[in-house]
């Protein structure tokens, strides 16, 4: 690629790859996520293009492609994914559908040799993410959890603040992920779609955040799950799980997540010698950092990025360079059984012990500020 | 008592009482938040005035006096606590000694006639706290836990809007109350003067105030305790506890509490339509009352208001009135029983069910709204 | 246009136009703004695209092309501008470069029939900033000032907030954008390149916000301006402007700009009912809109939008259906003429008085509330 | 003094003085501010006590004595002030009245040998103030002028920062102070009593807090009055003054007052390096105190504490240690004299120079630090 004249000022931030050598990727799913989302992600992302779209619907599905600059033959339904398999120009496909056919379109994906990006969660069960794993190893495609705040400057800054010992030894966390879920037809609210409730959906966030910035798993859980009776809403899937979490470290963490309450995504940690805050924790902009000590209350200015591209162009880092991602199938999985303990300890009304692991970020690949060393 | 002339504005704030008239108090035991905090309390209290206090360090005492307008025959030492009861001007007792002591300064208080207002915890445990509730009965005086955060203008504020449906069904609530003790051999870290660790002197803010805004009890409790191993402060008191109560309105709430985390104060409240937050939640000035909705982030301005000297002018209107406290000997016991129940579900590694309460405000007496309702 | 199938969700943003239906945009220059801002805006913009690049540096054109989905035939040298007018996908031209440059290429864009979208200040003074009116009017094409922060979500509600009388009569007004200018060799330092220093580039803001605002015209200024002695950054143009305006409705406007002093940029109204803030009031993200009464704080959430897409965007609604653009040259020339009065009181150290402007919104051509309306 | 025992703990606060060797104060005037502000402050104050009340409401006066501990005895009338040089307890007198009642009273208390702490604005005109400093001088009485803004934690830490270059060298300052007063017959709006409008009152806090922050003072100033025609409270004051002022260091300032907008109180310095905020910057309680860079934005937690209480203990300390006070006639008289500078140049409509002076605090006396020195 030729490289801009840089020489004007020294901030100055380099042009993306020229489109061609851009790593070039099929997303399935046109829904909210894909419009307000990821397709803008794709427009302004440096490593990643968009190359192809699949849907159900042909005309939404053309219409897209026309609008970012593809053509009609651009274009796919479900029907005919396996002949992305002779499109040289589609390396990966992004998987943004309902979390009962992740599995499905992963093996029909890792089948035709493309490099797989899914949606968080994972899978729509435990059983489910192993299998992904599995079928991508085999054929030596990668796969990625599409684990957004694993990529951003604040979720990173909070990491370091903790890894580096700034907050003083950690004694607890409290995080909340809350939203009102329309009843709208959505696939979030079916069971055999989602696999689960607000867990699988926003509860996640708190669980796989507190992991990434503790760098260790849990020891045990217990849980309750609440949904409002008669709302019908919560049929088939639960409004609210509240757990706690203990980790080997000595860290209590206190996670609520819920479907039927007004917007909130916090996290507070607390340690013997500062707090730290993100709150918004979990949104798509705004995140804000501060740390607290008895002295001063310090929010951290860091720049507003597109998550959804630095995630994206993470995954085509590795592709290019024949990396692990940093959030692999594996570290999906993890959580996928961690979603299980916490559902059975809320089945059964007690604490369930976990297997105990030793080591440090034992389910993460290669982190991305490793994705420009050999650029820079 | 001579009305001063408020014709000249309206927003006028009355003079206090003639210094003659008001309710008079013997404080026991001269520590840090009797020297930063109560006595200046009392200073600008419009009901209430110092008239002797009581320490077995003598010449504190006398220097006490001196500097608070009273003379040296106004201090006592423990041994001569009865002869309080020849003083016509001293109408109360405000207990602040260390818990273990709550009972026996009670007992003796009613026992010569003076009504007791008593630091919380109410007692050491819930023996102690019952056997207070019934000596006071029996000798007909009053009796209060000094609960500051049931007077504020900011929780009055926040129960308001709960109450009155502002936030919606209200889902759950985070809180935590954490500081760092220090080791300087203070009672505190003394389970034979403390009657326990963390729980007993800052979590129980969480509880006590959780249950204030929802004017509901709990109905289960699920607790961890953990102490950091070595740490010689948690040799005999726990470090940390977290815990979970269930409401019967659907209600779950997270608290935290903690001997060993940098100060950090906060209450969250997430309900259907909008979000409240306390933070600070439970400090003595600078508390910060928001509402998040969709739309906004409000935050409302509330008078900053010396929180001991509304607390204590209750209990002397409540004496003048002859009305029962807001937060009388029966909502300490209470918190007592609960913060039994949490202790048991640490103990024994399983959720708590708690003894099912129907009525609102089911341990709380006339609401300080009353005090000034005939004074008006 | 293919309009997507919006029936599954009631707020499913519309899809862009498809790429071939857009408005075709020439970008001149190729500095900071360019790379870091408006090639990212372009890739979001729902009615612009990007078609061709100019700049005397071929080889970062080229680069700047195939990064954003062009051919090395896009990629056009200044010598070569007029080959433009041949190309049919390209609508108009986006002036980035020195002030001093705009009204040139104004006029060449103007005579080969594109339209102009130029970047603030207009021009380097109110002659230029005239002629580029007359020439624009002349040749039947559009002109617009690109003032950012007369087409985001924060400053409108600011506008409608004051014009609706939310914060009852206003009565004061004070703004301060200030920045650490370096000393690189870029124009901005260069008096023959920019016509000026601080108040041409970021005092321009404090201005034409105040003026959109309130939406009427000053009626006198008094201004000084600081260079800090032996600062050579400050031997071309000023280091700062510090000014006064008073308004026909009685508001007094305090202002400050500065090359010499920490990023900051803020705004804050004073009415007789409220205080409104806007800190950050002119950044590119993360703006803040803050009102203030003696009961409440509230601050404003509004979405995180493409500043420079809303931009764009607006000019290329105005090209399709042939409307005067909200900020036109007519509005840039207005605000020249106000800085050159501005510079006049510093040099004459007196007040100035300015001709009365008796309608409201004197200079603005149709709302960009009116861009989506035959859409909807 | 006999000290209390503070080996517990120690940070143990020292118990104020014995009642009995405090500096006994007058207060003459109990209006809103008296009741609302002094006498709380004289109820927690460490080195003074209330001692006497004077009022021409008899009533009143003898209701404030009783009911802040002192006797019917203790209330005089203005008639017969001179009955106070009898008084041995009573040190110094506090003028709490309107402005053009200062110099008389402050002319009566020092010829019976009192020291005289006076409200600010120190007059209701330069030629009154120096009499008073006059007088003062002559009768060997020391006179404060309670600028309460020059005592508090929060502005010493701005001033700190500031002169200790942690911003960088200070480019500009911007200032407000505004409030809607009332039209309840009060004295302020009344041109005899007051000597002027919102300048005399709030404009002083701008004027004199960054004389205080930069300790120096200003070389020219230009201002603009406004008063909203037909609003009958500003028939013989002004509403708003709006005024520039330049410092020998280049320093521009920025200043707003107001009785016309709604409460708003706030200070904003731009330093090189970082911005320095106090919003509120006025108030009594609730002062907040930021410093922004471009990495952080930091909230200083500073202890809230009683302004008045910190204020009048400092005269009080220079009455027992023979010091000249931090805020003495001469600092009230400059006020006086560059605020008679700003009616001028609004009357002219023209810059006002001022006479140069070279020293550094160069109407202060000895800081507030020193208060403690001796007693520590």
């Amino acid at each position: 690629m030729t490289k801009p004249n840089t020489a004007e000022r020294k901030d100055l931030q380099p042009l993306p790859e020229a489109r061609t050598e851009q790593v070039g990727y099929a997303v399935l799913g046109i829904g909210t996520l894909t419009i307000d989302e990821l397709l803008p992600a794709f427009a302004v992302g440096q490593r990643s293009r968009l190359a192809a779209v699949v849907s159900d619907d042909h005309e939404k599905a053309v219409a897209t492609a026309l609008a970012y600059g593809l053509t009609e033959a651009d274009a796919y339904d479900y029907d005919r994914f396996e002949e992305l398999q002779s499109r040289d120009d589609v390396h990966a496909v992004y998987i943004v559908l309902p979390n009962s056919l992740h599995r499905q379109y992963t093996e029909r994906a890792a089948r035709i040799g493309k490099h797989v990006l899914c949606e968080k969660p994972l899978a729509a069960n435990p059983e489910d993410a192993e299998a992904m794993v599995g079928v991508c190893a085999e054929h030596r495609v990668k796969l990625m959890t599409a684990y957004r705040c694993q990529y951003t400057p604040h979720h990173w800054r909070a990491r370091d603040l903790i890894q580096n010992g700034k907050l003083g030894q950690i004694k607890l966390i409290h995080s909340v992920n809350v939203q009102v879920e329309p009843n709208d037809g959505q696939w979030r609210l079916r069971d055999g779609l989602a696999g689960g409730g607000s867990l699988l959906d926003v509860g996640l966030y708190c669980l796989n955040t507190i992991r990434f910035l503790l760098a260790e798993e849990p020891s045990s859980v217990y849980a309750q799950t609440f949904s409002t009776p008669g709302d019908e809403r919560f049929e088939e899937v639960e409004e609210t799980v509240a757990w706690q979490m203990t980790f080997p470290s000595g860290v209590i963490a206190h996670c609520s997540c819920s479907y039927g309450a007004a917007h909130a995504r916090t996290l507070d940690v607390f340690g013997v010698d500062a707090r730290l805050t993100l709150d918004p924790a979990f949104d798509y902009t705004d995140l804000r950092l501060t740390v607290q000590t008895p002295e001063t209350i310090t929010e951290h200015r860091l720049p507003e990025t597109d998550q959804f591209a630095l995630e994206i162009d993470h995954f085509s880092a590795c592709i290019e360079e024949d990396r692990e991602p940093f959030t692999p199938g594996e570290e999906g999985l993890q959580d996928q059984r961690l979603m299980a303990a916490i559902y059975q300890s809320a089945r059964e009304g007690r604490p369930i012990k976990l297997e105990k692991i030793e080591k440090k970020d034992a389910f993460r690949g290669s982190p991305p500020s490793q994705d420009f060393a050999e650029r820079a």
